[in-house]
């Protein structure tokens, strides 16, 4: 009985369960499409509650979205103490897991209409820049020279790395396919930043 | 007087000045915001008259998309009798400066709301399209073998392009920041396809 559910719950558990759900339905939904009814109907308590829990629905998309961001955020955090090289690694490593796991919530709060919804975008950006801000963090590990063009080398870098993970033909559970794509990025990494040193043209200027 | 002006345009002059003038108000708002009673306004016609020569709001927003698309896509079609690599740096050239030039408005509809707008997604999945086949061309063009990978790898290398482009610091009529820029990008293209042969990690593996 859902009346039953819902006095089991702590505010917090109560909180932490409609997020859950709601990251859930953004697997096969926009952030528009999301129906606070279908959330509330899902944890089987009322519309009334959720918004017991939520200010408005503009609050628990936000919930919603600082959650799938944080997951997105702790995915790609290497443990401190590693060599550069395994740090670097674990970066990528991390930034394909997640994109090849969330594929679809990614793609709609990244590309969607939600990547630029006026209600999530500061979020949004936010995740983008502590993403930035590691991989500045991974350069400086392996004694990369703080270039000129390093920061926007390196956003495109990031925009190369999404759309090859979101582009790779891959099956799940394909180890072979997954490691090939994690040594393209890799490889992509230690030429694109290099070129800022020495480019390549496609025949002599 | 506004109907002096109304009367002297033809059904197609006038229905081309509309879309001009939808895509001006681009470069500074989203196509949400893009008001048609502004529009008419800007005309100097009645609001009535614009949907005379458009079906509706969504009509309108599909004209103004498809004429920036047009324009995008023509940008980037090197001549046909040129060499392989003046080709391929007639494409990134052309890529570049529309980019630069139209910036907002490549912004509003590629990643912008717009860039997943319902009206128009179809539209700007097509200009994507063509100027994928455009790069499959030059690669063909190249002598670039259909490598397993180079599909998703090209993606991924458009995508650098584009952030590249956005990120560059560029004060307009810096003509030796564009030519680095170009140079870049070019050397990108270079790496990043010949990567899918020989890939370069950090470290031995």
């Amino acid at each position: 009985m859902p009346g039953k559910r819902a006095t089991r719950l702590t505010p917090d558990q109560r909180r932490e369960q409609l997020v859950q759900i709601g990251l859930e339905m953004l697997a096969d939904r926009s952030l528009d499409e999301l129906s606070t009814d279908e959330v509330a109907r899902r944890a089987g308590i009322s519309r009334g509650l959720l918004f017991h829990y939520f200010d408005s629905k503009r609050d628990f998309y936000r919930a919603v979205v600082r959650a799938a961001c944080d997951r997105f955020t702790a995915a790609t955090e290497p443990d401190g103490s590693l060599e550069p090289v395994a740090w670097m690694r674990a970066f990528i490593t991390g930034f394909v897991a997640y994109v090849l796991e969330h594929r679809r919530v990614y793609l709609a709060l990244v590309r969607g209409a939600a990547g630029s919804h006026p209600a999530v975008g500061d979020i949004v950006g936010e995740a983008r820049e502590t993403l930035a801000r590691r991989l500045r963090d991974g350069q400086r590990r392996l004694g990369m020279p703080d270039a000129p063009r390093l920061e926007p080398a390196s956003r495109a870098w990031m925009a190369f790395a999404e759309e090859a993970v979101i582009s790779w033909p891959l099956d799940e559970d394909d180890d072979a396919a997954r490691d090939e794509l994690c040594a393209f990025i890799e490889a992509s990494f230690v030429s694109l930043l290099g070129l800022l040193d020495r480019p390549r043209a496609l025949a002599p200027r």
